[in-house]
């Protein structure tokens, strides 16, 4: 029986939503016997891929997804900050992650994480000087992971990570994909958690059924 | 001290979400003293405004959504089913419910959301037959209300409406407003219900300094 198989955790560090999974897909982790992928990938590559627009893209949006996730982490007693600014450029911070192996990306993501949304005092994530300094902070050699990471292989390597999510289905994140199931944002860890101990309400035979529902209108009938 | 302020509840019938939150929303109001104002919006035009996507825009985002609406029914015991077709035109439920006065308008959302996402057997209501049915079957004049409609002062109206809730700020449905404060989604409505009662963890200070965060990177930037 495989009760080690990951769940693939697909994020970027421009997510607040991101973070807040990230700190909330451990329990799950642990409680259903699995462990977690973390999976870097490029959200506005995503977005561009599906001709979308981000929470941060549309300017009432932005400021409530601010509220909302300021909320839930005190709920969740989760610190929460905003960054120094945002959106910012994640592109340093995503490639460095990748250059470590999945395993050993969790300490690093943690501090990637808190110097953006979770420390009162954030020097910000966006620029080779800043992550290089909190990679060096938690043991890691900083200057060689940045000299890796701004490699054109690095590069290539995130445009894969990100190629594979879309191709995925990954239309935002976080999302988890466990045993090929899709689940989005923060609010769907509850149901990964029903999921993987097999108390999903959702019959197979639905999940068929829903993928190909007929639609009677598009945007420019239903808008006349 | 006015503990009768209204809830204004934006909806369009062709969201699952407000579907879900329009059965949520009641006890929150008898629980804090408010009394909801049911008010149609065409979510179509929402996004137009704002340049943006809905659920069923992004080919896997619309197969997410009819699950995750359906997990969420089933843990709440709410009746939930996919509705015969979607998206549909939702202009003829959306005017006549708006011909009907704001406190007169809860048994005929209940009946048309019910004919579209609560009943095993659906007949839809993106036709004026459909809706004109619903209407009588409650008890209402469904001819009239359905001539009235078709005018365009009905038309004019909803445009207005929803005209009024994209100034307002509303980006998506379900959206709640209560005293100028926005809440988003069926996930939202514990927040508002301890906003209403004086427990919101944001405090008034952040809440300005959330909406001038400023941004270093736009998506061209952060793509490269």
């Amino acid at each position: 029986m495989t009760v080690t198989k990951n769940l693939v955790f697909y994020f970027d560090y421009i997510s607040p939503y991101a973070y807040l999974a990230f700190h909330q897909i451990y329990p799950v982790a642990a409680r259903t016997g699995r462990d977690v992928e973390l999976t870097p990938m490029l959200f506005a590559a995503a977005l561009s891929h599906w001709g979308h627009k981000g929470p941060a893209e549309i300017p009432p949006k932005r400021v409530y997804t601010f509220k909302d996730t300021y909320r839930r982490a005190a709920n969740l007693s989760i610190p929460f900050s905003s960054p120094p600014t945002h959106p910012f450029n994640p592109l340093w911070a995503l490639r460095v992650t990748q250059c470590l192996a999945p395993h050993e990306r969790k300490p690093l993501v943690e501090a990637l994480f808190a110097s953006t949304w979770g420390k009162a005092e954030r020097r910000g994530i966006d620029t080779r000087e800043a992550v290089e300094a909190i990679a060096h902070d938690i043991g890691l050699d900083g200057q060689a992971l940045c000299d890796q990471a701004s490699q054109p292989a690095s590069k290539a390597r995130l445009r894969e990570s990100t190629d594979a999510a879309v191709d995925a289905g990954v239309f935002g994140v976080p999302t988890i994909i466990a045993d090929g199931e899709l689940f989005w944002g923060v609010d769907s860890l509850p149901h990964l958690e029903a999921y993987l101990e097999g108390r999903d309400p959702l019959p197979p035979r639905l999940l068929a059924k829903l993928a190909s529902l007929p639609a009677s209108a598009s945007r420019k009938r239903g808008g006349d």
